[in-house]
């Protein structure tokens, strides 16, 4: 296996560092696809390089083989020294054309010493490709061969191996297929989807990425084979997608056509002075169709794969925001087909769950789609598993609810009639005590804005929850914070993270602190010192105090992420936690959640944030699984108001 | 009134040319907000012309006046030679500052002296400017006011005037405010709302506009105050905002905030490389914070304004395509705020149909929401109208119909329980001879790629069709495009379009033809002469014969537009008809539609295509109000395929 390091995550996407032989790629990366022949070829790969930051590219071995003034070079100079390029080259293998052709004259053995031969950075097994609408059998014994040759490859190649995960429509072949090439790759290829690109097919491309994506190792970089078209980028980096790779910048500007993030506009439909790119400073859009067709389609491949570069680069800022979601709902705005596809993904939450992080800035609601994000769905659950078995006295606040008013609330069960209370959310019926936390807490979407807060004061809000409840009931609005509600959501919180049964135990002795400001809960204190911080996401995290308390009262294993030995002087120093010294971790858990750090003895050590989700950590060979937030010797928590 | 051209045009937006003593602005424009002290101004003028085609800014008359050194320079070189800058030039007058500070030293009658006095090309009003909370009898008495000082300035003005819209939340004040405007102003400036932008309350915004625009003179150019992000401006241009002027460029760039048309961005959170532009070449955005303050600032204003400067010319883009409607829900997705703003706009139909096209490419869904759109609704409205009376017999198709089974349909009838035959389409059920007419017939959206069409051959449709109604009915496969469905799905068409009591004469003796290939309606023959053609959009629209047709059966005055007698013989040779010789025209036309050309006896002269709504015939003084497209010498219609 190559050497990945994951550095920032969202949905299944990773910001990350790939380690090849020239140098190291930062993922997700579009990979150009590159002609040999450089005379075929519209802009330079050094040029790239120099002008777009692209670190890496892909090009044919099929066709440098098969050409022999090319070959010869290729043989004498290396692929490096026939593209002129001194990064990262990928190269395949003939696949494409052995399937569009019928044959090719070269064997699967043939083509990856080729490759060798060449220097390839990374070289791709001569898979079999099929088309989506082959029938279950002949797309298996096509897959079957195809990992036949893939293991003769491996063979053959000491270095990065790329092979291609095939299996049509058929989500059976295709886990199968990721089983096999996880075992034999470094990079995992996921290939036979070009149609369903150029078809506009996405809900089918969606299905082919949740049923492969699972079976995949996460230590692998994961590839997939022509996403061409810069608004389907978002949507394919939220399935796990490194590296992207496509000649699409090229093929639509043969054909006269300009990509955008928002879509595909005919060139000679552009009118006005929609770009003011540093190409655009030389020759405008609009003065493009004037020129030689020669010199308009190189101009407009080069315009092309820079919209392709930078929408990568904003998938990476994404990544790192937190925002890929919004990114690719924003995105599926483009066509109708991509709408569909993001449609489709949200309805595999499970492909999801296990690595979306716990929670993110904000929950930001970009289109009426988005309350269906996996982590919309997973909040959902737990509210319904939270809530089975409770009281059925409840009464549910058609209105949203804000923190410097929830004290009135228990005041109104001395009416003895109502002891749980919900409000009406954008994600259904919540308990009042978590609505401060993600995705409900630090919420912004559209019913904010077109139910603007009808309660300007607590009196108002009293009339209103009576009306809710249709009783004079009494109400003490003097007492704010009444020590009762703080109790009641201190235990709610621990609750709702740490389950009913250790709840009491934890809680007990936990007092609220709140910010003055906002009435919001920011930290549960005993004795003065904070044991659980609360932030903006509303989810209580461990001090050291705070993870020794819990350490006695969770187990076994549950919260625990467990250090190899040799790492434990470190961890307990605050040094990160690197993936190789994490022994194993509690499955239950999520990147991004706080988890109890341990030695193999269960001795607890301090409080760790994940990056890694449990059944990566370990697998992946560099980086980090969690950052130390809590040690012995920390500082004090500073709050966040 | 100043000269105004109107081009193309989509929602109320206008794409025109404005003429002014500096030169011609393309509209929607944005005026940069210029400070007149070039000491003080991030970027200078000359260099916006020179780089980014900025062909008119806006200065403060006010702070020129009261500033010696620089009143000095524009008494004497006048405000060009101040600014240094050769294009428009507008003024405003201090209202900003006079509700800011309580009061200015200046009166109404001085400061539009002075601008008079330093060559302004557009001066301002001093209005009274009023918070949108404001309170009715308020607003009032500050709107009276304001009109009063208009009064006063138009005396005193021989040039170019902008009057400000005051009104605040109050639509009967708008209105009020917005007429007398338009007796007075040749640019007619809805102000008060940057609060609302300011607060992100769109749909008040949103409000404002829709109160304003209608009583606005159709002549006037609409500006609106400070509309700086570039997010807003889609949605303003839908309301026909021509010019924008803003300051936000250099105020978010103050703040560290990069403007996109997809929201904000903190500077510093910028972390990779997301754009390529002239700007970024030189400086990319991930090395500013490293810069000066002032440096930072002053590149980041540029950057901005560029980033608002190319978004201005996406929605002329736009404009053109008649898709502006498509870029204003896309940028709706940029904050939930924003689409709350769309759905208002959505919400306020009346508004935009008077001069909504009557259809456009294709309609294509951005968002759920696209559904409401006016041209939807009116098409939705107008479906129950042509349904309303007729027989109760109605099977529906839960189903996409497809033109190449539509002849299946009346052999069905023979079992005489269904007559009238609806499909299901995304705008309701839609009676099946209509299916090709926008916009379910270039209808675009999730739907179809949810579901795939499920019937790939006509014997797989009539089995689906067979199931709907639950018969065994007699079904013959043989009669494609049967001369009963084809007399059927004419004259239907022919009564959609011109009503139920004039269609059966209009229809008699018209014969369908068909595409080969997709089966679609493409004309209407007579002797085999085309009458109508049937473009995609799936409008029956007149040659000269079938003008000459309609003009026998329909009337008086109904689809017709008066040519006055000094255009006529310009229009008999098929030269365009413009606005000033638009005598009148029949109220019931929207632009995109094709009415009869007759003179002043209702002579009938050809057939032509409106760019002017019927209430802006006449009034524009510049432009075109129809294009010919057929008159006594075309030649002979080509058909679409």
């Amino acid at each position: 296996m190559g050497d990945f390091e994951l550095l920032d995550r969202d949905g299944l996407a990773r910001r990350g560092r790939f380690t090849t032989p020239h140098g190291t790629v930062e993922t997700p990366a579009l990979l150009p696809v590159v002609h040999p022949d450089p005379v075929r070829q519209p802009v330079a790969p050094e040029e790239m390089r120099h002008r777009l930051g692209v670190r890496a590219v892909i090009t044919s071995a099929y066709i440098t083989w098969r050409t022999p003034p090319l070959r010869a070079v290729a043989e004498h100079e290396g692929i490096h020294g026939l593209l002129r390029f001194d990064g990262t080259v990928m190269t395949d293998s003939g696949a494409f054309q052995q399937h569009a052709y019928g044959s090719v004259e070269v064997t699967p053995e043939e083509i990856v010493t080729f490759q060798n031969a060449i220097g390839t950075d990374i070289a791709t097994v001569l898979d079999v490709f099929t088309e989506p609408d082959e029938p279950h059998d002949r797309t298996g014994v096509a897959l079957r061969e195809t990992v036949a040759r893939a293991r003769a490859s491996r063979e053959l190649r000491p270095g990065l191996l790329a092979v291609p995960v095939q299996g049509g429509l058929h989500p059976d072949l295709r886990a199968e297929s990721a089983r096999a090439a996880s075992e034999l790759g470094d990079v995992l290829a996921v290939g036979g989807v070009v149609p369903l690109m150029e078809q506009y097919r996405f809900p089918e491309l969606v299905r082919v990425l949740a049923s492969s994506r699972p079976a995949l190792a996460p230590e692998g970089v994961v590839h997939l084979f022509g996403t061409g078209h810069p608004m389907t980028f978002a949507l394919a980096a939220l399935f796990g997608v490194d590296l992207f790779d496509s000649s699409a910048y090229h093929k639509f500007a043969r054909r006269g056509s300009l990509m955008t993030p928002d879509g595909t506009i005919a060139l000679d439909d552009v009118r006005e002075e929609i770009c003011h790119c540093f190409l655009c400073r030389e020759t405008p859009l609009t003065k493009l169709s004037g020129l030689p067709p020669e010199e308009r389609e190189r101009r407009l491949a080069y315009h092309n794969l820079w919209v392709c570069v930078e929408e990568v680069a904003r998938v990476r800022q994404a990544i790192r925001e937190g925002t890929l979601w919004e990114l690719a709902e924003r995105r599926s705005a483009a066509h109708p087909a991509l709408r569909a596809g993001l449609r489709e993904a949200m309805s595999h939450s499970e492909v999801f769950l296990p690595s979306e992080p716990d929670s993110r800035r904000a929950f930001r609601e970009v289109l009426s789609e988005s309350r269906a994000r996996p982590a919309a769905q997973r909040f959902r659950h737990a509210v319904d598993l939270y809530s089975a078995g409770r009281d059925e006295r409840r009464a549910i606040l058609r209105f949203p609810l804000r923190p410097e008013y929830l004290a009135h609330l228990p005041a109104l069960d001395r009416s003895g009639r109502v002891l749980e209370w919900e409000s009406a959310t954008p994600f259904g019926p919540v308990p009042v005590e978590l609505t401060d936390v993600y995705p409900v807490g630090p919420y912004l979407g559209i019913d904010e804005y077109l139910e603007r807060p009808r309660h300007r004061s607590p009196s108002a809000f009293r009339e209103a929850v009576l009306a809710a409840i249709g009783t004079g009931a009494e109400f003490d609005r003097d007492r704010d914070w009444t020590p009762a509600w703080d109790e009641r959501q201190v235990a709610r919180l621990v609750e709702w993270r740490y389950g009913r049964a250790a709840a009491p135990a934890i809680a007990d002795g936990l007092r609220a602190e709140r910010s003055r400001r906002t009435g919001r809960l920011r930290a549960m204190l005993c004795d003065g010192q904070p044991e659980f911080v609360v932030g903006t996401d509303g989810l209580p995290r461990p001090t050291y105090r705070g993870g020794a308390r819990l350490h006695g009262h969770v187990g076994p294993g549950r919260e625990r992420v467990v250090v190899h030995d040799d790492a434990v002087p470190f961890v307990r120093e605050g040094k990160s936690l690197f993936s190789t010294f994490a022994v194993r971790a509690d499955p239950a858990l999520v990147p991004g959640a706080s988890a109890l750090l341990v030695d193999e003895s269960d001795h607890y050590l301090g409080v760790g944030r994940l990056l890694l989700a449990p059944h990566e950590m370990g697998r992946m060979r560099r980086g980090v699984a969690a950052r130390v937030t809590a040690h012995a010797r920390s500082p004090p928590s500073e709050l966040e108001e």
